[in-house]
């Protein structure tokens, strides 16, 4: 059984405002919860159809019927399992290494991709400014796959904080220097920019080393790449010599 | 006004069946719309709330009502216009140059992005094993923000066609080659395989070249990449020496 109440809060979680004030989010899914539940985040509470989280104790979770699932879930086809974590206090940023800073990213499976690809690269620390979307956005939250425990995720003012960095700071753009044609330092920030209109001016000031990742196609132009394939193909380009 | 058998008709175009039977398909927003008009696709009818395509003839457009429009969009926000298309005739494939075969990609969004990198990276030929999504999917045209007119689509016996092909496959795998340390030439079949499980059995053993893109993470491992991010480092690393 859920509770009247449990529903109320855990559909609130949909909203933003309701996950700073209560300061918890939702994954669903076994995989993802699986993931978060083996990293250092505090279980709130599970609420899952199949008893197959032995490891969590029983005053913790509840077993429940698909329709109760139904009730609580984000999803048009709910999972088997739905997870409440406590939102952890934010982390210190880390001002060394290799760091991607995101402007006004707003699709959440884009942000949940990037959080994955950092992950697979070794970026420990992803800015973000305060228009990018929420990182525990139930979507960015099934995107990332468990990422999301294992990359420092901050929100900030990018454009103060690329003011003052010692670190070199790159951007994507669409007209830059071939990246496969740059040489790349193992220590930097990257910048992506938002969907439709890239890098915003206001940033594109700060950022010294302008890099494209240039087209092979067709003398018809591909609008450009999606910002989660072109930090892939970024952070690639960063790796692959250092 | 649309009639309610151009509702019936455009609404049952969500479904595979209805586009083979029709021959018809779907795209909706100005962005894709006009990509879609530009190239050699045949347009069936044009139901837009704006008068924005001053080259579409009066007798296959409708001006519409937002109202109107959300009994035809397949999005829960409907944008601001809608095209029915014609579904060309499957061209001849293309058997040189750099071919990417996918072997049972089933998310809509995956395939879209996967056909925008194909035109970026001069990719003139996607084959798809007949269990992965349908092209003309309106997920998938969405996503593919028009590259969908300039890149040959065919859907193939993978198993088969690979036994055949005179030209180098290479797939991505979990265990394989380091890419970064790979020679890559300039013509070859690159597959990728589904979201969940990879290259399945019977297609790992006609692919000569593992490719593997290697971890640079934390201990604490990440599942895998999104297979629409691992295409773009794969691409990226066939074109950036050739």
């Amino acid at each position: 059984m859920v509770s009247k109440n449990q529903i109320k809060l855990i559909t609130s979680l949909q909203q933003k405002k309701y996950r700073i004030a209560h300061k918890m989010f939702f994954a669903e899914g076994v995989k993802v919860i699986q993931e978060l539940l083996n990293s250092n985040l505090e279980l709130e509470h599970l609420y899952t159809t199949e008893n197959d989280f032995d490891a969590v104790a029983a005053a913790k979770k509840t077993l429940v019927y698909e329709n109760d699932l139904k009730k609580i879930s984000a999803l048009t086809t709910p999972n088997t399992c739905l997870a409440v974590f406590k939102i952890p206090a934010e982390k210190e940023m880390l001002t060394s290494g290799l760091i991607v800073a995101l402007d006004s990213v707003r699709d959440p499976g884009n942000l949940g991709t990037i959080l994955r690809l950092c992950d697979w690269y070794g970026v420990k620390q992803l800015l973000c400014s305060p228009e990018t979307v929420d990182v525990y956005n139930s979507k960015v939250v099934q995107a990332t796959m468990g990422s999301i425990s294992r990359v420092n995720v901050n929100y900030v003012d990018l454009n103060q904080y690329l003011a003052q960095t010692q670190l070199p700071v790159f951007g994507a753009f669409m007209e830059g220097v071939n990246i496969y044609k740059t040489s790349l330092p193992p220590e930097a920030i990257i910048v992506m920019g938002n969907e439709a209109n890239g890098i915003s001016k206001a940033i594109q000031k700060t950022i010294k080393n302008k890099l494209t990742i240039p087209r092979f196609g067709s003398i018809q132009k591909t609008e450009s790449l999606n910002v989660a394939t072109a930090t892939a193909i970024v952070l690639s380009e960063f790796r692959r010599n250092n």
